[in-house]
């Protein structure tokens, strides 16, 4: 079969080789905006083939992994494009847009909304790599609009790279990801640009960043042409969001200049309530 | 030679496993407020012995490894029970308040302020382990004031484990710490409170927590009794820096209403220059 990914990052360029490996008989095309990544990833191996306009019908599958504008841009006329039983499978972390974009679209059959929680803070095609996501979570939204035979197919391959399959409405998903993962995009870039305003002093950021500093400020290092659509796709959940980490913050900093240390041990006690949900996450 | 712990937690249980390992014929004595600790400690063979006021005269060297409130209250008449050419180290992630107590103190040359940059969320000894410092930075605070052939033993001991040696003021310690350590805890907590308050749906947390969530919050695991003396203690530092986040998170929110997504990207790609300051470090 042959299988067309637009979009060689980190995320497309994994699944690619994913595919690779676990596909019997596969050809791998693809696609990326950036030529040179293009290039790179015929030459490690990501891809076997390019991928344009001219063969997308004859893909059996289609993976879209470019930035969530791109992609609802891209994902209409390419579903036109694309042939009677083939499957066209988006991996962006927004996913009312892109469901809402395609609700009426003749093919809607033929569509499956991803999000594989999975990624690094690295980018492009040497990021790459074929056990991204095992043991990761899918969440799948709107299942039932997708064809059984091509929702089928596609769990099964899920499933064959060890991914936990979870099921979402659209709208909550991207409710739930605005508070786990955006906000930590933002507290972590925010963060980022606190400390390198404040300390000129690089050396003394690298001497101390050991103490916490780097596990908290690692998501600065993502993408900003990848993030700032999410952001503005999921604008309305995000602002709620922010709205209430400022408060938590003024909070504290009201507590800690009245002085009242043990409201601040009570809510970091509480907090840790955190180990026990996140036992068993890496 | 004989070397005493007090305070057998993760910082302190690591540095007894790391003396045994590299200090040839020494005798590891230690202490815990919780005597269930003190057992583990023995038990896991951490110390040899247990330590307490009745053998303090007898140590070489004393690692003071206890929270920094309750560090400053034993500082002082522990230096009056050791002996004339014993050394006392203390480990604690502030340096003003502790080197100012010390100031006037008639053995202030046997005392040596430090603050190794390292850690992890996990607490009590069966954290500990012996390699926990190597590779690590080493603050060291007044170096002048301590006895030229007892800080030259600790230093040595310091490159043995393969620490990193910085010297540093104890007033720029802390104003550094405070953004680069003292904030990420202070996001860290806050961004697990805002999401624990919001989302009752632990599945979908825990779920969606690889994208990002699970390493921005692995700090909200960290003991609040560790660090609300810390935050006591250096709160003037941390009140302004806590300010600086706030505010650069209100602008960040203020371009999300305005829908000013250039100056979105314009701000993520400025902090993406984080990842050239942190080369290098894990």
């Amino acid at each position: 079969m042959n299988i067309g990914v637009i979009g060689l990052g980190l995320i497309g360029g994994s699944l690619a080789l994913a595919a690779k490996k676990q596909i019997t008989a596969c050809e791998l095309f693809g696609e990326d905006q950036n030529s040179d990544h293009q290039k790179e990833a015929l030459d490690l191996g990501l891809i076997d083939h390019t991928l344009g306009s001219s063969n997308y019908a004859n893909m059996d599958v289609i993976i879209l992994a470019i930035p969530v504008d791109a992609a609802i841009q891209i994902a209409l006329p390419l579903l036109d494009q694309m042939n009677d039983n083939a499957l066209l499978i988006d991996v962006g972390s927004t996913k009312s847009l892109i469901c809402n974009a395609l609700e009426l679209h003749p093919k809607r059959n033929q569509f499956l909304a991803t999000h594989p929680i999975a990624g690094t803070e690295f980018s492009g095609p040497s990021s790459a790599f074929a056990t991204l996501y095992k043991g990761k979570a899918q969440i799948l939204c709107e299942t039932h609009k997708t064809r059984p035979d091509l929702f089928e197919w596609a769990v099964q391959w899920f499933k064959n790279m060890e991914m936990v399959i979870q099921e979402m409405d659209p709208k909550e998903h991207d409710q739930h990801i605005a508070y786990v993962s955006h906000l930590s995009h933002i507290s972590s870039f925010m963060l980022g640009k606190t400390v390198m305003e404040k300390e000129k002093d690089e050396k003394a950021i690298f001497a101390m960043a050991g103490s916490g500093f780097a596990s908290t400020v690692r998501l600065a290092k993502s993408s900003p042409a990848m993030w700032t659509p999410i952001f503005k796709q999921n604008q309305e959940n995000i602002l709620e969001v922010l709205g209430e980490y400022i408060a938590n913050l003024q909070e504290f900093k009201m507590l800690m200049e009245q002085e009242d240390y043990e409201a601040i041990y009570q809510k970091m006690q509480e907090t840790n309530a955190i180990k026990t949900i996140l036992a068993g996450i890496n």
